[in-house]
């Protein structure tokens, strides 16, 4: 089972933005597009294995957590960037009515909203998860010896405060696929081709 | 120098597609954004050492050539799919003014049009490049010595046909770089970190 999670520092939580500019409109919402298409994507396939959490920072109501749960999917995730946005918005729209702060809604099957931070998301994951925080400074992903299941930590197009790194010291380990800055979608890529490519694919 | 080539069977040749449901009116043009994604970005910075020629055969007047010389681009490529269809649009707008077969024409700086065919593509290619054809049944990436100039080529959502696959045999070296078939998007992203780890990378 393979975990990728993403904090969007500037990812709008709540659905007013317009789909024919997410960039300009949506807090960099199309960044969380390409790494849904990433993670879940093969060419006429679904990776079940993998669950998605992006953590939405961005006004007017931060945090949002939303959940991609690979394996209860039922919804249909296509490539192209707008259909997920529009996905996005719908959730963001049913996480508008939650008022207590544990509380994770289902609003389609496999598909979850909460206010859960970052921190929980990371303490949730560490239940059942070797943590990995994706960085270019990290230790080569081909030294690292993936066992059991595994959860990637990533920034978003401004990376991970100074805040976030330390909360990571000492639970996440630093794995790097290169020594250049890439896309976070391109590292999820990248990420889950190698895996494939184990003896024992996580 | 690193050379991508896609072949989209289905591509509109004229810009008559809306940017609002680029999978369903523009004969899957958001697979081509995705793939210039893939070929051109890094976080915060672009690869000059990158050509793509993206060869589009649908209606109505395939083919279509276009290609994107890194090292002269001045359009700024951003990471998002609409703004990036916008500019393929401009670009099919720009070569509906095309005659002669020969001609390829500058649309902006390092962007260009033509009809060449694939095969007229693929025997450029081969005046200054190794040709590899990205393909799940080739050669492991990793057991494959590159030196120079390289160029990939690869099928869009629906494979190159029998037809282009009797051409390249012979004069391209199939290469995989895995045993799943992945998104031609992903492929170009681990290709391009891949390379990036050789001692020498092209």
């Amino acid at each position: 089972m393979r975990t990728f999670i993403i904090k969007a520092n500037k990812a709008k939580t709540s659905p007013d933005f317009r789909l024919s500019d997410l960039p300009g409109t949506s807090g960099r919402i199309d960044v969380l597009c390409r790494f849904l298409n990433a993670a879940f994507l093969l060419s006429h396939g679904f990776r079940r294995n993998v669950r998605v959490w992006l953590l939405l920072y961005g006004p007017p109501n931060p945090p949002k957590a939303i959940r991609f749960e690979g394996a209860k999917l039922r919804v249909r995730l296509n490539p192209d960037e707008l259909s997920t946005a529009k996905l996005i918005m719908n959730i963001l729209e049913a996480g508008e009515r939650l008022k207590e702060p544990g509380k994770e809604l289902e609003v389609y099957p496999g598909l979850y909203v909460s206010n859960r931070t970052f921190e929980d998301v990371i303490r949730l994951t560490l239940k059942n998860s070797a943590l990995y925080y994706l960085h270019e400074d990290g230790k080569p992903i081909g030294k690292v010896s993936f066992k059991g299941n595994v959860a990637f930590v990533l920034g978003d197009h401004e990376g991970l405060s100074k805040e976030d790194e330390a909360f990571l010291e000492g639970i996440a380990e630093k794995v790097s696929v290169g020594k250049k800055s890439y896309l976070a979608s391109h590292v999820v890529a990248y990420v889950n081709i190698f895996l494939d490519s184990l003896t024992l694919p996580p």
